[in-house]
């Protein structure tokens, strides 16, 4: 995987560019402002807004599990760098949460016939092994297929190993292909009378740091052991079979984790407030919480810094006509609890076009809306505004990320920019999520086509997903 | 870092390239014999013995630390692969050593004033830190040259930080670059009072499986807990730094490494018996030990089927006029115990020329000898011999590796086959240096001009060190 310096390529970059732009943009008070095209130009290259959120956050926060003291160190950080650059309505809107935490007795070895350790992250809603650990003969699913086609009862007594074939993909479609073995992986082989089920870690790395991530057991199927090895041991002990023959492979595990009832998350919220306020706001989302093992660079501090300096640089061209509110999602990663709170509380106010960029730092190279054929006015000028960029346009369908629920709830319009995902599953829910992952290059394009986008939608005075004329005040559920 | 996916690429290599070769050489008895030349050359496409060892020795026993009964069962394994493989006089020689092992705990967190959790691993001879660990304020050191100017005394009651500016580089000098920082560094800071040194980790990587590795303190010094971070820990915490100003940065260590002992470790030899086994042999060397964490597939097992695989192919171009020994040292990565023994041992026992293979797997591309004014006519042989696989001739005197202590205390004939080590520093020493990391094409190379050398020397009449006559028995120190 490619690596970089960050900081020795960002002191280049800022030596041999000319940073007059910018710097003149955030200076200025009432005189003339840069125009949104400017601006978008001026961030591909200089801006350092996204690149300061996320270094700050890994920096002095790390890891940020949602429902744990981190995560509220992680608003509590977020809250006040919002208000440092000026955004205002800045607010913490706490919600409770059911919480499962890893412990931190995570071991597995090969006891037999090649007896070696094997380096195992639990799943998110793992149960715990009894202490001093379990062991047992594993059982070699290809994939879930496999498993979901062994007889009832055929695993009572045994340790599942459910594998999967997942490749890197631009689109992280691949995420789909793989993904059941850990999300539905341990809930069926719990079912067929397994006492612990191990994973190959869905990802696409060969390092020894095993993706962890959420599974759930079936209603009525009480939640068994549920483990994930990095790729290279997985690929160790598939070669294991194949060179045991008859003699059974045992693997010993011991994982500790416990539900620990309910905590308090909490979604961050902040605005740019518009020249009409009362306009359904553009509402631009990521999520602030990790899992506990990965410091979130790519996943997601790179999107709620990208997101963040989209608003601030469209502020910087003038006031916008509308409100742009940034939503920081608590407790994404353990099963949307952000998302759906935002929305449960919010429903009854409409938002005019969710955003949201959680898939990592690298660059955007599709544009997908859901008002192509409502809106195609407004679709070709996005579209023809960010092709500069690198940016294709699209047929696709946007649906929005995990933290939009809200639009989805509301129906409304929803943007999805779409970023290039080879990278992002060797890194997903590791510890290798940090910040010298990110290209600073690839950073700033993202947050020069958020600008371009975000500076359009909140200075477009009609109905972003008809195009048609919508009264300015009381805000109305078609927008 | 570029990885690989060995079974498909090794599949695709097996169904797409000419087998002929290989399997005739490797069948035939009596009759006519594949020339030294051709065997190289099949080699290069079609070798499967060097896979096969270091498939098997990673998958089967997988890390081996020195004095431990992993490293027992890496000779056990190594002896049977040997004896099946067809090497003659197999045996294992068994030496006494000083043990020092890891222990299971090894945590370490930034406590103040940016709380999260660091990746370490111990580094060989540490200290345990109490039970329970201990907590102090970290003193940051840019290099060991930083620590060297440090005043007696002034890092009494403190933790010691040293980075340092590693690079990658393909002939490996950055590893003497950076290098110090772990093996003196942690002696020096104990000598200037500090309680525990943490370093940044002696790798060129971005992955947080920091590199281990042995340190040493100086004579009347009491060692203390040392540990390696990983390059993204290190530079994380480097950044906290800028960020605390004046605010000291607390770091809390557990380590509970320990001293077992005189342990038993071993050297593994096995023979390809020559025409006039009087004739000094040409010894082959790698070592079988790796450390704890470490399954060794490029440190060293690669190095173990390079030389095993290139002397049972120069076997098959005819019995060789001089007998081929492979050393599988043992214990090398806590101390050249195993080179040091095997000296000790055989030190009576004149080789003719020593060679060794332990940098990883990836290609050769510089031939130096300790011979080229001595007996030039060979070295210019040599050379032109293996142009043909981009390797270059060089007036770099060669000094051996590790495992070839006997040919120095002799003052014998060596050789070096400088391998690409651009890669070998993102894997040395850490969890993921695992099978997947080696390239089939690369390793590949190795064995075709190993094959060529090795066939070279071992058919060789003259002295190689000067070229002249040797009487062929006994053999005489001369040579």
């Amino acid at each position: 995987m490619k690596t970089f310096a960050p900081s020795f390529i960002a002191a280049l970059a800022a030596a041999s560019l000319p940073t007059i732009a910018i710097a003149d943009a955030h200076t200025e008070g009432d005189g003339p402002h840069m125009s949104l095209e400017a601006m978008a130009d001026a961030s591909l290259t200089q801006d350092t807004i996204a690149w300061d959120f996320v270094e700050g956050i890994t920096t002095e926060v790390g890891p940020r599990q949602a429902g744990t003291e981190a995560e509220t160190r992680g608003r509590e950080w977020a809250m006040d760098w919002l208000r440092k650059k000026g955004f205002e309505n800045v607010a913490d809107e706490p919600f409770e949460m059911d919480t499962w935490i890893p412990g931190d007795i995570w071991t597995a070895s090969v006891t037999s016939p090649f007896p070696q350790e094997l380096i195992v992250q639990p799943l998110g809603n793992s149960a715990a092994t009894p202490v001093g650990g379990l062991e047992a003969e594993v059982v070699f699913f290809r994939n879930v297929e496999e498993l979901r086609a062994a007889p009832d009862g055929s695993l009572e007594g045994k340790i599942a190993y459910i594998s999967h074939q997942m490749r890197p993909a631009m689109d992280g479609s691949h995420y789909g292909f793989a993904g059941p073995a850990r999300w539905v992986g341990p809930g069926i082989a719990a079912s067929k009378g397994a006492i612990a089920t191990v994973i190959k870690a869905v990802g696409t790395d060969y390092h020894r740091n095993p993706h962890t991530g959420g599974t759930s057991f079936p209603e009525g199927i009480d939640p068994i052991p549920a483990a994930a090895m990095s790729v290279p041991d997985a690929e160790n002990l598939e070669r294991m079979f194949a060179r045991a023959g008859d003699t059974p492979i045992r693997i010993k595990l011991e994982l500790n984790p416990e539900r620990i009832g309910t905590q308090i998350s909490g979604n961050v919220v902040g605005e740019i407030v518009g020249r009409n306020p009362d306009l359904p706001p553009v509402l631009l989302a990521c999520h602030l919480d990790s899992w506990w093992n990965a410091p979130g660079a790519f996943d997601d501090g790179a999107g709620c810094g990208i997101i963040a300096a989209a608003a601030l640089n469209v502020r910087e061209t003038g006031q916008p006509l509308r409100t742009i509110r940034v939503l920081f999602a608590g407790a994404e990663e353990v099963g949307l609890w952000g998302s759906r709170a935002y929305s449960a509380a919010h429903i009854d106010e409409p938002i005019a076009v969710g955003l949201e960029s959680d898939f990592g730092a690298d660059r955007i190279w599709r544009f997908e809306s859901n008002f192509r054929e409502s809106n195609p006015d407004l679709h070709a000028r996005i579209a023809s505004a960010i092709a500069r960029f690198g940016v294709a346009n699209s047929t696709i369908v946007a649906t929005g990320g995990a933290d939009l629920n809200i639009a989805r709830d509301q129906g409304t319009a929803i943007i999805d920019l779409q970023q290039d995902g080879t990278r992002y599953f060797d890194l997903h829910h590791t510890p290798d999520d940090t910040l010298d992952k990110i290209d600073p290059v690839q950073l700033r394009q993202n947050v020069a086509v958020w600008t371009q986008v975000v500076g359009i939608l909140a200075n477009e005075s009609r109905s972003i997903q008809t195009g048609g004329p919508i009264p300015s005040a009381p805000a109305i559920m078609e927008e």
